[in-house]
């Protein structure tokens, strides 16, 4: 009887956590990773701490290699390995051992997780001097680039929270930094109360944010190495040093021939149990989709803890167990400089374009007892005037920010309505809090503003 | 027509919160509030903050003065007036004035916010150098001593979180602290391996704990002063200062003569409304119940944010509204040198006083990203054998402790099974958690060890 056999596709946070789930599930499991890179088990979230040198050594964000997979835990793992073709009719997948003659390696239960690609399709995106930060071997190159070149000029093209984190590790390394923003505002989702904080910490730090400045082309100097970012209407940035940060897509190039189906979102579509719509075969991480709990819609939220718990799900299932991933509440949290910002659940505008009645408010507190030295925090509540459900919150400040949209990450998770937040029992102690949480402050200016209307 | 009338007795926290939530609802209402001390609206909490000096004045604690109440919001404070008696058949309360003759005053509604008084019966309590720390006055001798009279060595009888609070303060100070505790743990309902951490970092900061050593008396030396406890079966500690900090008990003296009822943990009964058993009376804060939400039962929680909770749902109400407090979860935080503790919901052995079916796993996990020089934390999740059912959750660590709690509040209010919480959509960034939150880790190897039996 030969052993069941389980292929990955991908070995960063989705696959590799499918990888060991599956293992931990069944020890007769063949398991096989192919990945197209160099690295697996990575952390893409530290890679702007390494692009500044906080984080010094590119080994450090890696959680375990290729050997530990291999020797500890009985993992197939295949560096440079990439896939370009699933038969789902053969169950086979086709892969390329780097950049030779392809081979088909047949499976029982296949696993995508191809994560995402980031969108780059403006003229000049191949020259020198132009880099993206999705992953460990492009933030590799960059920071060599960095140490040996010594650009003084950089342009980041996006200002979502990636753009913003490359920004301030540049900044700190002394760049002079330029951010091009298309639309007319930072982080995508931001409430605009928020962006405006966002703004101003870039501003003190030198960092110059141009909104409305779709960037067009990037222009070359004699040696073919980048010199310019032309955008806008006729606007021309110079820069030794730019990177795109424009968003992730979807990798679901491999899906779609395949007659695996793709949702609305253009990423993979999967259930709960994360089965695409092809027997044997799941998805996980930044190439699916993900059901955003608070529309109760599929959508496109690709993120490192996400991805980590649907290859989870999708390795226990790929193994015979039965997890269910309900979805996510769409929680971020970054920092830019010395501000944290985070958010959970939907803006105002994106709950009116999602059918809500949304109704808001906006308060100032502080993270700490008033004679603690709290420093500022302003929270933003989004609630539905139907229902008093609350939609979503979104912070800004110095500290005590992650953790606290949690509470409202918990909120949103448990349906609460806003008079049912009114007397959380949240932790009080002067280190830590005022006696009203901020979160307790907007709850309660929220149901006067309820009542009251 | 004359205005109506409320009465708040105590002007600290409950009572503060009662006075300016009726005044904000209700602009005519008459408001008195009897405040025996000669401070209104302090942040008891901040007390050891004020010893060790990390808070240099006493005002610094005053949140408003009374001064401010009568000009700003129009309540009549009056302070040294110390309630004796409430008669509710003739809706009137006895006070004196400084010392005074008894007068009587009318009311039409009634709040009771005479807070909880420290549990110091033991024989020579009264000696000089003998101090307690739960009202601002006591916290403004005892540092005054500190500062005049140098002692070198303190006692503190009780490790409840006031005692640990004081202990720290009092090292910080450069005394040398012995705390005596009469039962086998600190912090009355932690978790054994929390426990051993505070244990830990005491001893690491010279605090020297006795535990199994119930104090039974204070000597005195020549001078009259405190020279030494007495402890155990024929111990003594020698001490120029000792601190009481065994706990506190409701100040109902006043409640029960007058026939309100009390409930059976000694504290005055109250409804979802404040109110008492008596007609138009309302009680909050340290002397009143309160229901809690893992139980269902009342219980007997004396803390600041409650105190302010159920003081501006009493004022509400006596002002004619309609505001519910539902209870606590008993979210619990503090912090001992560099060790934050927090606790929500029920201990393991709570839980099964409580006829649950205790099981419980405990997880070390760090405040952030691996490579980001994360603390460890530590957490305890327990949950019911019977309906899979989250009971309560208890942490330790350096950072990330006081708003992380808050998560297992939140799934305590909601009331979530251990299956509920695997993928919560927590908040990840690397400077500020791992990917995997220590909530999520615990909650999936409460998970695997409930499928597992």
């Amino acid at each position: 009887m030969s052993r069941e056999r389980l292929v990955i596709i991908g070995g960063v946070a989705a696959g590799m956590s499918a990888a060991s789930r599956a293992r931990k599930l069944n020890p007769q499991l063949e398991i096989i990773v192919l990945e197209k890179g160099r690295h697996v088990s990575y952390g893409t979230c530290g890679l702007p701490y390494y692009l500044s040198g906080q984080v010094a050594e590119a080994r450090e964000l890696v959680v375990y290699t290729a050997e530990f997979f291999r020797e500890k835990r009985n993992i197939d793992v295949r560096l440079e390995h990439e896939a370009i073709a699933i038969e789902p009719g053969r169950k086979s997948v086709h892969a390329l051992d780097r950049g030779a003659q392809p081979g088909a390696i047949g499976y029982d239960k296949l696993v995508i997780a191809t994560g995402g690609a980031p969108e780059l399709e403006i003229p000049g995106s191949e020259l020198g001097g132009v880099f993206t930060c999705n992953d460990l071997e492009g933030a590799i190159r960059l920071r060599h680039f960095l140490e040996q070149q010594r650009p003084k000029r950089a342009v980041i093209i996006g200002s979502g929270y990636i753009g913003l984190e490359v920004a301030d590790a540049l900044a700190k390394r002394g760049l002079e930094v330029t951010v091009l923003e298309r639309s007319e505002s930072v982080l995508e989702g931001i409430e605009p109360e928020i962006g405006e904080r966002v703004e101003a910490v870039l501003g003190q730090h030198g960092v110059r944010l141009m909104k409305n400045a779709a960037a067009i082309s990037i222009s070359a100097d004699a040696q073919g190495r980048a010199a310019a970012v032309q955008y806008g209407t006729g606007g021309s940035q110079p820069a030794e040093l730019v990177v795109l940060a424009t968003g992730i897509v979807p990798r679901a190039g491999l899906a779609q021939p395949a007659g695996i189906q793709l949702g609305r979102t253009g990423a993979i579509a999967v259930d709960e149990r994360m089965q695409t719509s092809a027997n044997s075969i799941y998805a996980a991480g930044d190439c699916a989709e993900v059901r955003h709990l608070v529309t109760g819609q599929p959508a496109y939220v690709p993120l490192g803890t996400t991805a980590n718990k649907q290859g989870r799900v999708a390795g226990e299932n790929a193994a015979g167990g039965h997890a269910r991933f309900e979805g996510v509440v769409g929680t971020l949290v970054t920092q830019v400089f010395e501000l944290g910002v985070a958010k959970t659940g939907l803006s105002a505008a994106q709950a009116k374009a999602h059918g809500f009645q949304p109704d808001a408010v906006t308060i100032t507190s502080t993270s700490r007892a008033r004679y603690f030295a709290g420093k500022p925090i302003l929270v933003k509540l989004v609630w539905d005037r139907a229902t008093g459900r609350l939609l979503g919150c979104q912070m800004a400040g110095q500290e005590g920010i992650a953790k606290r949209i949690d509470v409202a990450a918990m909120a949103l998770h448990a349906r609460m309505r806003i008079p049912d937040m009114l007397h959380l029992d949240l932790s009080y102690a002067p280190p830590f809090a005022p006696v009203w949480d901020p979160i307790l402050i907007a709850a309660n200016e929220a149901h006067k503003k309820m009542t009251r209307s």
